[in-house]
């Protein structure tokens, strides 16, 4: 997924129990391309962000007028974009293992398809992602094989995931969906429009 | 203002010191115009909202990491639109007095502009919205009497904006800008477009 140097390329920083997440990473690929934008894919955990602000749960579990208007709005959001939508039973989902498995994938070409994979399974159907069969059977849809998840487990991998928060943490990343244009970042996925105008200098 | 009987309108809820709520007040009646939509302005106070929740500041000064990408885009959004921006001394700003003037010409002709008036001199000049000469400055500059500050003051009034601030409550509101259509609740000021759609039967 290397674009030519120069090119003009966002990077899309989501979280698999984030429901804004669900809609960006089901739309990026299209927008972008059409765009000439490449997409760095950047699955990162916001539990260790929010709770570095004091946090202990998901804003949306801990206001609940938030809360309600958040799964009312994602409803309308993915009837607009013609996207499934099922609430899971546990909000947030678990998205360790999930998150471990795009971390491997996160540059290499079946990346894209396994997030999107985890996103319709997770909120398009309300699988629990937390369960390994859902994420293997996530993986074979993307082309890859289940034997991955081993690779997850590895204390490589679980470093490799803590630096990627940290990095999070360093662009100054507090939600999810964000995109990251150079020093310049966006937060929330109805500005997936705008970081791609701005990845190609019109912003 | 009232408009025909079943004519698409929209509830706009704004709050003087909200940052985003400046970008949405100077573009929502020619947005609104341009769609047939009438909109209902509704000034009201977030302080009270915040509180419910627990928060004792705006979220922006309690999450250092959203209040810079807050301000940022604030900047970006209002260059995108060609509208100054300024960043006032105090945020978030004291908007008691000018909510209670705004509460006073909110069905009034002279009332989008006198808001306008306020948000300009607040966000685009940065100017210190709780001094009653600022206020008396933007009655002028909508075309009336700065002697409304005296019945900005009355026991009429504030009970008038504790009840309003009380309708936001019930209506489910817990930020700003807001956009209300029927039951249906929109929050942030990039969901102004979404919302007079949906206003419009399009949604």
């Amino acid at each position: 997924m290397s674009a030519p140097a120069g090119a003009p390329r966002v990077g899309f920083w989501f979280e698999f129990a984030s429901t804004y997440s669900y809609p960006a990473a089901m739309r990026i690929e299209s927008e972008a391309c059409a765009k000439g934008v490449t997409v760095l894919w950047r699955p990162f955990l916001l539990g260790p962000i929010f709770a570095a602000q004091g946090m202990a749960d998901s804003p949306f579990n801990l206001h609940p007028a938030k809360g309600r208007h958040m799964w009312r709005d994602l409803e309308r959001i993915c009837a607009a974009h013609g996207l499934p939508f099922t609430r899971a039973p546990v909000f947030p989902a678990r998205s360790l293992l999930a998150t471990r498995v795009a971390l491997l994938g996160q540059d290499r070409p079946w990346g894209p398809a396994f997030v999107r994979a985890v996103f319709r399974r997770g909120h398009g159907e309300g699988a629990d992602i937390a369960a390994p069969e859902v994420i293997a059977d996530a993986l074979r849809e993307a082309g890859e094989t289940p034997a991955l998840l081993e690779a997850a487990g590895t204390p490589e991998t679980k470093d490799a995931l803590r630096a990627q928060v940290a990095e999070a943490d360093r662009l100054g990343i507090f939600g999810a969906p964000s995109f990251v244009v150079g020093e310049e970042l966006f937060w929330g996925q109805d500005r997936l429009e705008t970081a791609l105008d701005w990845a190609r200098g019109e912003g």
